[in-house]
């Protein structure tokens, strides 16, 4: 049993509430209860953690080395630009989802490009609450092929 | 029971082949099961069309007009320039996916630029043989939305 | 009497359908006939050839070399990027038309280059249907200066 | 009966001398008779206005709202820098064109970007003296609509 | 007393009829109004000066020498190119307040540069009328830190 | 009465030390009796955050939702990079202010893009200490156009 | 005798009060006079032409054709984004020399591009008032070239 | 004995006939007698291969794989954004030619990129027929290397 | 004696453990002593702080006002973006030096550029921990220059 | 009495040979004895270096400290890159002049650009054999002026 | 019999012991006799001249001006800024020939443009010592033309 | 002992006379004293070469291989576009130090590139003539490192 670390960035604990036609209506904590059912499906376990500081995401990336081997995250707006959260990703030796609930590439042009997506394993973007039940399929699925 | 229907752009043809560092040993026939075990288990089909010619393509994407209620499309190289083909999805009413078997922002820079990212519903990238089920889930969960 | 080629690029077989938004409702077979009629008027006729594919759209221009005097071409998403064409109606002496329904400026970003504007003799855009009828026009007076 | 404004921007009252290479011999009154004939044609009448100062422009553009339902431009050089004109010509509810004589695309690289482009209703470029006429067809067939 | 300049650039004088989505059905002599009346309170008068001349705008400015010790200037459309209204105001020595209605940086990626927002004291954007109030205060203010 | 959150960035509790050549001799606490005074006047009241974490801004916006109408923001450096404090003020429904002391344009280039403008009812800078009072006026005129 | 058509553009008419720091003390009128002297010691005269008006300067050199068969002109701001100017200069055949006070080249880095320096015969700038001098010398040497 | 596939892409066929003021009177039957006769004098075969069709031309690269140890590939129009040409090519283990009959740095700024370069083993530009002569003995040279 | 401030940014804290082959398997408690050891040395002390959040370094050095004379800052991926740490040091009056274990111009592109860079007294990048040693022996140089 | 001292970069000594469609058919020898005439006629007198040696050139103007008041440059290729000369003709502090034979802004766009522009008193360019005289004319001009 | 300049560029001279896995363990002397070779069998004969000097190998061009009918030049790093050699090789009237050992294109990107590849008459790259075989059969094939 | 190779690029010989307020009054001299008293406290010599030749600098790091295992390199200028510099770097073995002795971020725009950075093991800038002493330093530890 694996614990796979969901990190949420900033501006997600507003989900539900912030802008819903671009967000929907689904809260934080619906999108965690997605990606927990999936892992428990799969006999695993998430760990979420949210934050607003890029620091402390930073910091959670750290808390996973040698403990979770998965890593999903949310960068939010971090995405575009918070490369101490890119040299993070990059020290963990696991697996690693980029995850947007919607599309960034059909939204503002500062949105199109990620300052993480050279360093994940892979992407998933798009898809709303779906999108998190995938990105733990993903992981599953990649941290089975080590087995 | 929908018909999905499932595009691969130029030179995956040789998956399996070509260039196995980066693509892996699974062929493009593998990926398709793939893709069409996930379908079958939820009472769908899968439809595949594998061409080097974007034209050949536009017409399949306006095949799939009013008879297959989602696309997903791995573009391969004509991802970063084949406007054509977004014009072509961009006229389909359906569920839109982008997919790639590795990860574009990990590779050369002329990849990390979509045509086709604005006009889908949404992208997964990087997970190789694995993105084939995830695009088809994730084409499951948007069909079921609107029911 | 003069044949005078009018070439439709890819998407454009579904005028009509697609994007009426934009595009309007009527169809390519609409827009041929307004081409052929105003053709009609002045004793010449209309050849029309739609393709999504930029190799047979190059094949079409080559074909009209000592055949047809004059081109009308909508080369649709094509005009932005398929700089074979712009070698293919480059090596063509006649009248040259570029076409366009809508009028690509007011549009994205990327519609607002045109990679054969620099090889045509002008270029007539956003008038609609109407744009079939000047540009038939546009060509039998250009066709006329050499009488 | 409609009035529709043909505005001609800086220089082109030489026309006829200056680079008769690239302009031809016509001048411009020529012009406006090419114009104010398809008018007439149609039960309509052009009101001309040549200026070299960009602000007489926006004042002509000013003084034909609620008075004439369409305006043909050939804003000359302004057609590449003056935001003033575009502003004038987007706060015009009627139809718009842009003409020009020549093919600017086909010219030096300053001349390819159009700041009136994205605010009119179509462009007519590279047919000579045709251009007028085809201008006001096109502004007839446009009118023609509202009917 | 002071004679404050206010200047107001092209297509200013349409204001309350020109696109009222973007800039409210407020009149030019409303806004004048509002900046006068926010002047008599401090014991100022404001000369207004509106031209969709670049010339005449900077002809205003020069007028100012010696005169006006305050100019707030609007400057529509000539704020993204026109370099000669900002060397004129570079050449006056009082206090200089560009001054817009709607907040350029939300529209058009053109009126996201201001070529005279380095030689003026201060910037407003975006506040509608009440900006001419807010720039007359700001005026005031500045003149009386000199006293 | 309203509750105003005005919100000061990094560095700027140095105010009256740090490079009084570019600030003043003005402290941050001054400032913040500008802005109290003038929002007391009209029966409002602010309250005051500084902080150099972008994490804590976030948070302090997301805290002003259904509290504070509005929010007068001087981000610091953090205007020109901080993606997430524009997704946080993108999600509050009230009239926000942009406010800067002295005129980022007319100092480093790098200061001369707002990641915030955007999405800011509007911008005041230039001011010094007036643009405190400048700001609230302009809370307080918008807030007064919904009464 | 000819006769040389001396143009100064925007702001120029401020000389000898405009930042003097950059421009000196010396006036139009002065700068004037060392021209017309070096003319007529050459048996020429000067014809001068102030503007800031960018039409009125446009109009001044449609003026010199076939009458003046030199143009000297200091465009001022003009000089970097005014193409009105260059279309004008381009269809005079005579000599043109683009003159400037200053050294463009030490200044903003907006001041170092030259939208006319690509069709005069040739360009003298930073040697101030001596600059007219050596800009009427240029002239009657090439104008002596074609006897 | 080896047998080297020649490519000729878009428009190649009309050689000798289109624009012979760059590409000369030499038909592109005369180029691939002028291959063909090196090829033989080597002990060695060309397969020709023309097509206006980037995918045919990507299937003709595929054809190759185990079968021509050697591709010698005048891209025309296709060097400067038929990317699935470069994927192709990249898939392919032999000796690789990019070869241009005249030199596309001389030309047009869009023909300077190529989009093959980066994947082949070298280029030859600008010789006009003696390039296809000279590509052959580069093939046969490398091919000699390994033996 | 003096209190030389030593600032380490994100993921230094990782030293030894994160990309070894990058940064080797010295930990960062090894470099503070190498940094230590030479600063007593001189008779001065370290004062050492490592943080992941930049509203903390940005305090760090703030709380340096009137009491260290000089920082020594790794800002690590903060190195690139981070301009509220670049206000904060330009506000220190001390000796700065800004220090790099790697040489981030061997490096990918974005660790290029420097947005601190400027406000420092120099730069020691690509010594490994024998940089803690020099970055020491420059401020220790340049305090000496003072007295 | 001054000597001036007149620096010809590469390729000018083959004045009269190379390219004489650009550069006449003057020589290098040729325009020395104009500079020389002019530099007698006012009583001092020149000392010409030409090398195709960026270091010579930039040795050349080492010797001139101290002892030619004034250099008149035309630095040829290096214009557009010799770094190195901006920083000696920098450390002069005389009067500096750049000259070229043809107007560059009128050839191709890499001539467009002049890296030494920033650091010499003035340009004269495009007036071929008589620029040399009016070099010297405003070196002794500006020479003059310190008297 | 002609004479066949071949140049040399910067760093050249340590061909066989400089960065073997990119240029190979072939000396410098090596491919200067494959070249003498390739001349002697057409009966010609290799003048070799090597220099990491800019403006050696302009005067060596220079020194080819009536002599040698064509250079085969290999300009080593100065392919990418030196515009000395441009102008050069420019006014040589001969057959010219761009020459590189490795693919300038596979490597890092500075190396990507070459300001000399326009006044070549072609050029040949990446094929290690046969490119100095081919490069003088190119210049053999070239010279037969005009015979 | 080791002899470690001191290079100054052009205009270093001016140093103490060139722009003091920039580089200080300590001539070329005092800083090659500096750095052999480094060098011989730790047991090692200094050879100093100075050159405003970018070809005698590469000649002097061709001199230093297999004799000085290391170099420490103030390329002046020549740091920002000499590419032949950067190759002779690339094909030394030994330890290379980029030596500044002004901060080049703090000045000039085109002095933020360095095109040897990525070649060298490190980099040191800003500290004057400490430079120098540091720079040996460093090169005496990495060279320790091998040992």
């Amino acid at each position: 049993m694996a614990t796979i670390l969901l990190i949420s960035g900033p501006n997600l604990n507003l989900l539900g509430e912030r802008e819903p036609e671009i967000y929907g209506r689904t809260t934080l904590e619906d999108l965690v209860e997605v990606a927990s059912a999936t892992a428990r499906a799969h006999g695993h376990e998430i760990e979420h953690f949210q934050s607003n500081h890029e620091g402390a995401i930073v910091e959670a990336i750290h808390s996973a080395r040698g403990r979770c081997p998965a890593i999903v995250i949310n960068p939010g707006a971090f995405t575009h630009y918070a490369y101490a959260i890119t040299d993070a990703l990059a020290s963990h030796d696991g697996v690693k989802v980029e995850l947007h609930i919607s599309n960034p590439s059909a939204r503002e042009s500062w949105r199109h490009t990620s300052v993480v997506a050279a360093v994940v394993t892979g992407t998933i973007a798009g898809f709303g609450a779906h999108g998190y039940r995938l990105a733990i399929e993903a992981v599953v699925a990649k941290l089975g092929e080590g087995s």
